[in-house]
């Protein structure tokens, strides 16, 4: 069985539909969840799930790059292959891409090219669709390089936008959307079904 | 009936699918074909259709200014109210646009923001989603403002890319979804059932 890291920054329902999808189907084993804080929601469903955390903690660690040192050295001495970022708010350091190389994904809630890159985070990212004016929006997969949301795309689905969309409630629509397409990546990954191609990617579904 | 004026630049499959549509629902007269260049598909079909033609021609017209005068004039005096730009490869003019605000839409077959813009016409737009490495590209009605590709809105589709598509097989797979929604867009037009709102549309289908 494959094992992986998620790493989250918030509440932690990204995270939530690997757990709930690997409890029914069991594609992998999720050795580690990597918090971006000492105290956010993700750990508590790390708890309940029993699976093990890792927090930045500003007490313990002198920044962030010592926090990714560090969490680089228990991930590779535990065997864990693949790396899942599920709403990870902090740009991963090339050094730390080096070591899983074509191994780490992350969930985007647009369509990239759109809305996407440095400053595009949280609610910021459905702000700008609806400012915008698109009538599509959407979430993509991809594998992450040194470009901020710059990776091979693996999968994207679109969500429509509603007139009156608010950008929580545009959230909340792809927010539904990325907890089933997440698993379901996770699982093409650990099962080796996701040929990367240059900038892009064949998925054997 | 609302009197609408088609401009194409090539062989004009957009414009017969607003001609096919119209014949059976009947929703505008389509009074003229403005075409890019005196030898074009386009202008056989609006022969066919018994549509007027007005045909950019070097030897007639001092440069592309003065064309766009001349059909400014001769689209007012015969009371056309809409412009469709479908497939026309020509900026057109603040000036212009400035005679027909709010009454002049175009079909760009992109997910708009991607692949826009200066530079981004016909097979192009598909040649860079394909290098992009994207899984959903699509097609985009949008209000023609002085910004090219820079409008409002109105109607978004999603096309897949496939692993094996060319530039071609992917522009034939978007032709087809742009033969369904720029005839809809031009109905709903002429029905008066797009509103503008800002940078974006409310369209009440």
């Amino acid at each position: 069985m494959k094992k992986i890291a998620v790493f989250a920054s918030g509440g932690g329902t990204d995270f939530q539909s690997i757990i709930d999808a690997n409890a029914k189907e069991q594609f992998c084993t999720i050795e580690y969840l990597v918090a971006g804080k000492p105290q956010i929601g993700a750990i508590e469903r790390a708890t309940k799930a029993g699976i093990k955390t890792l927090a930045f903690d500003k007490n313990v660690f002198a920044d962030k790059a010592a926090f990714y040192d560090y969490v680089a050295d228990v991930l590779k001495n535990s065997g864990v292959e693949y790396i899942v970022l599920a709403g990870w708010l902090s740009v991963v350091p090339a050094s730390f891409i080096k070591q899983f190389e074509n191994a780490i994904i992350n969930i985007h809630p647009s369509l990239i090219p759109a809305f996407c890159g440095m400053g595009y985070y949280g609610l910021k990212v459905h702000e700008a669709a609806i400012a915008y004016g698109v009538k599509l929006s959407g979430a993509t997969v991809h594998f992450v390089e040194a470009d901020v949301d710059g990776g091979a795309i693996i999968m994207q689905r679109a969500v429509a936008v509603e007139p009156d969309d608010t950008p929580e409630t545009l959230q909340q629509r792809i927010l539904k959307v990325e907890h089933e397409m997440l698993p379901k990546c996770v699982k093409l990954l650990c099962a080796g079904k996701i040929e990367k191609r240059g900038r892009t990617t064949v998925v054997k579904e």
